[in-house]
């Protein structure tokens, strides 16, 4: 799929909006590791501010456009950065809409320097039509009442404490952030339709008994945009286990006026019902309740709520991180 | 979208095999006003046989590659008959998934003789994300227990039947063979998966009151590959009435072995709960038959009990029409 060489050096671009870097502050979080450093903007994730040259001699490979904004597009402010870094002899990562290789002068610079550019929104090959076929190895999925609701976040979370505890295990990223963390990916919601199901079976394929793939998930089986993306994940997926992920507080679909979030018992009865279609084995494992806007002191309570309610784990990844789930997962 | 000039020389390729020239067939079936006549093949739609030259002589616009086959390549031994049929002037229609225009000699030869060569899969323009908003206007979706049922000929046959009572009726085409018999529509399998939804508000946009959308289905919700373009479809629909598509006789999935058709009231239950999401009246208005397999002594039986059982007409569009069907629809 991908070949991203690491270390990174993160792009923070030049606009004020921290939500603007909210894909460099993912693997900032994630892979400190992998972050040799940051370049651009007055914001800062706490790493070393570095131009290209200076990273590249610290032993930087590629240029992280960490960047997110309504339209996908890469500035043209970022042009000369982008150059620099080419300069430099850093690979270039883009994780957004518009491909760098359709900008001229940076396919012509890149071309000259001999450097990659990875869009990883445009690179997963040729895909396979879903099967439904029945594999071997063990599989968790993140499912959502909505969009951006913290199902990157749970998946990485649930990562790290299997990882700690010597499960055998692989994060498999299906969105930008995601990849760049992982390093590989399927970028789900840009594959063509026909093929949602074939690509995440091809993105988690068959693996030994004790091996866990731990997916991130996409959309909401509720949100009317985006529920084939979703259901399509659920089917080639094939879980075991589902995590139900939530936002405490919100009560709106996101950017859908008109449409609630929906029922907890109805989102996961449904999403159990549809997984239980490629596994009938499927199961509710945890429900991830993401308390940014309600604060940790209502987290505790709401989380108490939710696995009285559902008799399973409940838990804030930042807070209480997955600890508890993992102590029950076989 | 397209803008296909009609009429159609229906090519039928060089093959022996019926299910070929499905798209031909179907095309023949529902428009024969559309259809000059046929070319190639030892098979027939008992159409006039024409070779392009003649046809171009009586009038044909266009020469329709109707053809389906596993690959989804353009063969190569139909590359003469193409490269005559632009000789003739006229434009080429392909439903395949391989392009006309990724084809060098005859990419060269239209442009030579200015002939416009159509890959339906394949343009369809930029697609919105879906919004889910209420739109005005009455919509019927084809949905169906499984791929390959009979969903684009009962949105054809109730089509005809509301057109010959002066219904204000459009039938809507999501598929390659029913895009030909339209002359436009989106190709629901080919479009990125985060526009499934999108694509389909776009292409039965909001109309007056009166007027109706008849759409041609995909998939199934059952089936593990392409549940997700289900999804998105029955989503962006916002049908107020579904017709379910079923093929008596069929016990399992096209093609997954190990996947049995759904429960008839299962599948018509998950169908309206997911419908429901965006238009909370969606309702059952009618059960389609496909009775091919059992013949016209058990259809009338089988549909009996299927209107007993789920309280709505049931008929095979082929044995009995929809007229029982439109006469209950208001």
């Amino acid at each position: 799929m991908f070949d991203l060489k690491t270390p990174y050096l993160l792009f923070l671009g030049h606009e004020a909006n921290p939500l603007a870097i909210k894909t460099s502050r993912g693997i900032a979080q994630w892979r400190p590791d992998l972050c040799i450093g940051e370049n651009g903007s007055q914001l800062t994730l706490d790493l070393p501010k570095f131009n290209p040259r200076e990273a590249a001699e610290k032993g930087a490979r590629t240029f992280v456009i960490g960047l997110t904004n309504t339209t996908g597009e890469i500035s043209k402010g970022w042009i000369p950065d982008i150059l620099a870094a080419i300069d430099a002899g850093l690979d270039i990562a883009n994780g957004l809409h518009q491909r760098l290789r359709d900008i001229k002068e940076i396919r012509v610079a890149a071309e000259r320097k001999n450097v990659r550019l990875h869009d990883v929104r445009h690179q997963f090959g040729e895909l396979p039509i879903g099967t439904g076929q029945k594999r071997s190895g063990k599989r968790m999925l993140m499912v959502g009442t909505d969009c951006s609701v913290g199902k990157m976040y749970s998946a990485l979370a649930v990562e790290r404490e299997m990882k700690s505890r010597e499960f055998n295990v692989d994060f498999r990223a299906t969105g930008q952030t995601g990849i760049l963390i992982a390093g590989e990916g399927v970028p789900i919601d840009a594959v063509v339709s026909d093929y949602i199901a074939g690509a995440v079976e091809h993105l988690c394929p068959a693996s030994n008994d004790a091996h866990w793939d731990v997916i991130e998930g996409q959309g909401s089986l509720f949100n009317p945009a985006y529920a084939g993306v979703s259901l399509g994940l659920l089917h080639g997926a094939q879980a075991d286990v589902l995590v139900m992920c939530h936002e405490a507080g919100r009560e709106q679909i996101k950017d859908k006026p008109g449409y609630a979030i929906p029922d907890m018992q109805d989102c996961i009865e449904t999403n159990l019902k549809m997984a239980r279609l490629t596994n009938p084995e499927a199961r509710l494992g945890a429900i991830s309740l993401n308390c940014r806007l309600v604060g940790a002191d209502q987290a505790n309570r709401l989380c108490h709520e939710l696995e009285e309610q559902f008799s399973v784990p409940c838990f804030d990844p930042m807070i209480h991180g997955a600890g508890g789930f993992i102590d029950l997962l076989s």
